[in-house]
């Protein structure tokens, strides 16, 4: 087996994992740098980042891990993909890993964001528009892939979608759907000149999501748990509308809006029930 | 201002809270103890479990969040339920919260669940069998309370509704929907007896939510993360249902599908295509 040992904190190796993990937002794709680097953690979150077509650059590992009949598959994975497959000890994996109970496997993935220019056929678009939560954001990422979604935008503002939380609660969709980031103007711009409506949700429209009727080519803005979706955008929106609320709750939450509008949409759509 | 100051890390109420916090599980209702107490923490959690007369016992806060004018109301309204308030020191506040940056107020509230014996008149009725996060919990009451749902039901071996991060992510529906604990062989008999059709989803099942026309009398039923829900829950089910995935995701997160499901449900039964 062409794996390596790895036991000095100094190693070259080793300090590249430190640095991608400490500072993630420098490493990932984020604002011009469309290419970019992430670290994955986990048997699982890695192997479907490898099913996905990942590219894989190196992998630190423990022995026991390595042991294990159950990670087999993945490491053999990993073997004939000629990845760099690096043999630690669990001290030193302690002190790599960012979690609390490190799973003994963490993987650097290269990844490729895309820019609005990368969209050839925009679709059902979903937008985040300073969405703060890496959780929430997973979530988008997860619903979005589910529902069929290309093309996810994440304005300027919006916590990364490579931030290490929102990759571990997109549950591998992450891989799956194209990641555009864009400026906010850039995005105001080119709706226009696509002619594509934008759509933003707010608990005090008059319309309601069971009264649209879609086209499957619009975006569908979600905004900040706080404030909502920015002015820009605000003043650009073609249409505002609610979730309705039937109970004594206040507001939803992002992600759980995002969820029942995106779905809502789908079902229309697929039913022919859209303009 | 009937306020009291509070130095000591020994005295009884201090030590109270301390206890509250540390074990949750113990205070809060359980099992067949219905009645218990929990803490709340943060100005806008607590003023929405006053808004929906949550019985608030005791309060610390800091002299920072007393003088501080956005506060002013939240401050009036325990004065006026004669609650009694305790100031601290950042230093003891610190000491006793359980989150990173204490947010100056913390409340110690008495709460009730309620047994399958309070269901006067059973709806849509939401539960949850094992759910682990307490994250997804807190956002299956606050989707729950938002659809209308009265009662929510919490079989044993889920992560308790009153679980601190649980109390947070429901956003104050805690306070306001009917949280029911039963064993799930109880629940399973009472169902039987009232005639409610159990239904539960699963990716594999061959209908779709979009294909089931509810009555508005039915229980659903949502599992754990990983091993979804139970056998004996599942054997006893009368319909099972699955959310289609149009993409490459593997499956939803509980809490999402439940929202989705929800909303869907709720859809149908308002605009009469239920049965």
């Amino acid at each position: 087996m062409s794996t390596k040992r790895l036991t000095s904190r100094q190693n070259r190796t080793i300090k590249h994992f430190i640095k991608v993990i400490e500072r993630p937002e420098k490493y990932a794709p984020h604002g011009d740098m469309l290419e970019g680097e992430i670290v994955v953690e986990g048997p699982r979150p890695l192997g479907m980042a490898l099913e996905r077509g990942a590219k894989v650059r190196s992998v630190l590992v423990t022995e026991d891990f390595l042991k294990d009949d159950r990670h087999k598959e993945i490491v053999e994975a990993l073997l004939q993909k000629e990845v760099s497959v690096n043999v630690v000890d669990r001290a030193l994996m302690k002190e790599v890993s960012d979690t609390k109970t490190p799973q003994g496997i963490i993987a650097l993935c290269r990844v490729r964001a895309y820019s609005l220019l990368d969209i050839k056929k925009p679709g059902f678009i979903v937008v985040s528009d300073g969405v703060h939560d890496p959780g929430n954001m997973g979530t988008m990422l997860r619903v979005s892939d589910a529902a069929g979604v290309r093309y996810f935008i994440a304005l300027k503002g919006s916590v990364s979608p490579y931030n290490p939380k929102a990759v571990r609660s997109s549950a591998g969709s992450l891989f799956n759907i194209n990641t555009v980031l864009s400026k906010r103007e850039d995005f105001i711009k080119w709706c226009e000149e696509q002619g594509i409506p934008i759509v933003i949700t707010d608990a005090d429209a008059k319309e309601s999501i069971y009264e649209f009727p879609p086209t499957g080519r619009e975006v569908f803005v979600f905004g900040n748990e706080t404030t909502g979706v920015s002015r820009e955008i605000r003043s650009h929106a073609s249409k505002v509308l609610k979730i309705p609320i039937y109970g004594k709750a206040e507001s939803l939450n992002v992600a759980t809006s995002a969820a029942i509008l995106i779905y809502e949409m789908v079902r229309k759509i697929k039913s022919n029930l859209s303009r």
